[in-house]
């Protein structure tokens, strides 16, 4: 019998199913299944004729030794010695805590060693002028007040300091959270299109397998619960263990805001399946039009809802600006997520320089309002440049309200509908028009001659450049299809 | 374009990737279709006409094929589902090229992207104030430049600033280089006592077991080749692949430096072995005392050594004393390693901010050479200081020349000759003394006793405080032990 993972035939699923679960317990170390259909057959062989005394026997020592051995093979093949096993699988039930990965618990147990206990020792000594002078003086708590602070002024919600860890930049904080939620091999449901560098930020390093959940033009791209269901029981049909949604609000590349009703509705999606939640909200200060941006820790105060299973990445790389100063947050309502990630934050530190460059900044609350505020402006001002030129080149797009880019459809420039096509078109976008923009494929968008077009890094007069180009290329192409 | 909620469009679906579902495949689904390729037929044989030659030749034969079929089942076992499968375990032949991590080479693999290969097409553009004054400004290669320049001066051997990989610290640097080198579950040996914290750099995210190889006050704490040769013999043993050998030089916490010959010996080790040889060499600019300091950049320059199994790492933290710049190097003479570590600093990048004050620090010669010097006398008289009080108070310590630290050796004041002696007084020194060290066992040393007091960051009034408090300490415990 040999199948392999593209046997998916509906006939005989089931048995299918039923016999790689015992592969897989095989491969995981528990050899009983092996060791039965052994056994089963073994009895046949004997109880034929004669032999009475050999047939029982030799099976018996035969069993024994096959149980000494695959007891050895299984202690050996322990993944990883110190690593503590896996916790078990999430339950369906609604109500059961939502799990964090072994090798995060792995990381918050691992403070026992004198070495860091000696220096917690010295952390629970804090530096007070009067009454100990000698203490430590504390440098990370104005920054994630601030920081927090500047979340609520962007985010318009609730947000708590000690809910924060600082990384070198967004980057790290989406893979921070792959490590902490995931174990090796776990996966994140993840809406498509979706940001291109997902897939490096939780698969290089982190191991997560991201598996993109379907949305379509139809829908205005909109997540729809019917998608996140299908996406969630193939996943588990091809035994994955789902540990996260994750999405991005505002939407990266569409450019629209998710609105209350699609936050609750993932929420509870997360919640029925006990997997995480995470919110990338990085643009949610370079939302240019209405409707307002909602962020999932407003919705979070409007409800039940099991916080724990929440986590929200943001950075003041597009807010403020500020990609090269490498700073991003992890916001979670989950304390061992956050214990965990502040220990593995010594991986992806914010330079001490930098931090206080940013202390000086955010103490500023009627600048950095400014700032924000003239940011969309600008924001608003480049995309209406943009659209109004692809609409004169005969172009269509979504229409979006957030970020630094529009999600386009050029499918008529394309000589055929197919990703092979699409990637064609971007061919000569790139070395004819002489315009680099995203095809949706990157962004595993479902649908082909989707591209994502930024508008933030062009001058005025740079973007009469690219739109003349774009308009002109267009026309020749249309002629020669 | 298709879709199947599969990681990856296909079109970017890497070799990599079909080998390693090929892996999958055969660990998951071909599990018990051996096993059934066996049984089945024989039951058709032996059903008919048992007896006892076939009761008990069959069950032998059987038992036979399934160790067969064990020992091929393990040695496919991949450390992780979703990784790739891992490199040919390195030959014993001493002129095997040195191999890199599987997920290594799919970072390397993972740019086909046309999201990637559209930045790369930009990044091929690149400016010049005349020739093209629309391309890309780079701003890395400055800084490499003085970073080579700076390494030069501090190692006294030859720098390329195109081997160099920038990482926001030393910390991440160790890590990506886990990432690089090993596998999950793949060891690194390193002679101890060693830095306590290589553990949580290398285990806890890359998954890179660290074997200590024991080094003895007898020898000076110095490895030995016996030492090393009986680790890694071990190590196999426990069916663990070994991909490096991690050293510090100069040696932390020991404090001493490595000579020409013991590195030689080492290259030598790992060529037989065909492992890394990774250098920590953090503190190359703080050795304040003869013999002078010997990097192995300057060894490789002395011979015929194959330079691709060496990687070196550095950083400003110790020898600039700016930790939280969080300014680290990879140095490496592997181009894949080059390569893999330059795109996962995307997780660990230097804040531009800071970049651009190091450049102007690092551009001046004059004002790095007068800082590097008088660093140097003040660690050199601090660590006198230290080491005359210790030997007031009858405390004996390893001669050191280098680093902030001082290796010291307390055994009589113990309880008992012991872990659990060592630990019992580092307990009284921090809560009775009121002094934090580092026990040697969180060193992973195998001789108890030993402690690591650093002394570069106590003013000289403090350092008073601190030797008068282990002197009184010293003579109440020699009392009442």
């Amino acid at each position: 019998m040999t199948h392999d993972n593209s046997t998916h035939s509906r006939s005989g699923r089931s048995r299918i199913e039923e016999d790689r679960q015992r592969e897989e317990d095989r491969a995981r170390g528990r050899g009983t299944g092996a060791v039965m259909r052994v056994i089963v057959p073994l009895q046949g062989v004997v109880q034929g004729r004669g032999g009475v005394v050999l047939g029982s026997v030799i099976p018996c020592a035969l069993f024994y030794f096959l149980q000494l051995y695959l007891k050895r093979h299984r202690s050996e093949r322990a993944p990883r010695e110190e690593v503590p096993p896996p916790p078990r699988r999430p339950s369906r039930s609604p109500r059961k805590p939502a799990l964090v990965s072994s090798r995060a618990l792995h990381v918050i147990e691992d403070e026992n060693s004198p070495y860091y206990r000696g220096w917690q020792a010295y952390k629970e000594n804090p530096y007070d002028a009067e009454h100990n002078p000698d203490g430590i003086i504390q440098m990370g708590l104005a920054e994630n007040q601030l920081m927090a602070d500047f979340m609520c002024e962007v985010m318009k919600a609730p947000f708590n300091p000690d809910q924060i860890v600082l990384t070198a930049g967004a980057t790290p904080a989406i893979e921070m959270l792959g490590f902490c939620l995931a174990d090796p091999g776990n996966a994140f449901l993840v809406p498509s299109p979706y940001y291109p560098a997902f897939c490096r930020d939780l698969k290089w390093r982190a191991g997560v397998e991201l598996v993109p959940v379907p949305c379509r033009s139809s829908d205005n791209f909109n997540v729809t619960i019917n998608a996140l269901d299908r996406a969630f029981s193939q996943t588990k049909k091809r035994r994955l263990t789902v540990r996260a949604l994750l999405i991005s609000n505002p939407s990266n590349p569409v450019g629209n805001i998710l609105d209350s009703a699609t936050l609750t509705m993932l929420l509870e999606f997360a919640t029925e399946k006990n997997i995480h939640l995470v919110c990338d909200e990085i643009y949610a200060g370079s939302v240019y039009d209405s409707p307002n941006f909602t962020s999932i820790a407003k919705v979070l105060e409007s409800g039940e809802f099991d916080k724990s299973r929440v986590h929200i990445i943001y950075g003041t790389s597009k807010d403020l600006c500020l990609p090269g100063f490498r700073v991003g947050v992890i916001y979670s309502y989950n304390d061992k997520v956050l214990k965990a990630a502040q220990q593995m934050s010594r991986f992806c530190s914010v330079s001490s320089q930098t931090q206080h460059l940013l202390i000086n900044m955010l103490s500023d609350a009627q600048f950095i309002q400014q700032y924000l505020s003239e940011n969309q402006r600008r924001l608003r001002k480049a995309s209406l440049v943009l659209t109004e030129g692809l609409k004169e080149a005969g172009i269509k797009y979504v229409k979006s309200n957030a970020g630094l880019y529009c999600w386009v459809e050029m499918g008529s420039l394309m000589p055929s509908y197919s990703e092979k096509g699409e990637l064609n078109l971007w061919d000569k976008l790139l070395n004819e028009a002489k315009i680099n923009v995203t095809p949706g494929s990157a962004c595993y968008c479902i649908e082909p001659g989707w591209f994502r077009i930024c508008f933030s890094t062009l001058s005025c007069q740079d973007m009469t450049v690219a739109l003349r180009r774009i308009q002109e290329f267009s026309k020749r192409r249309k002629r020669s299809l």
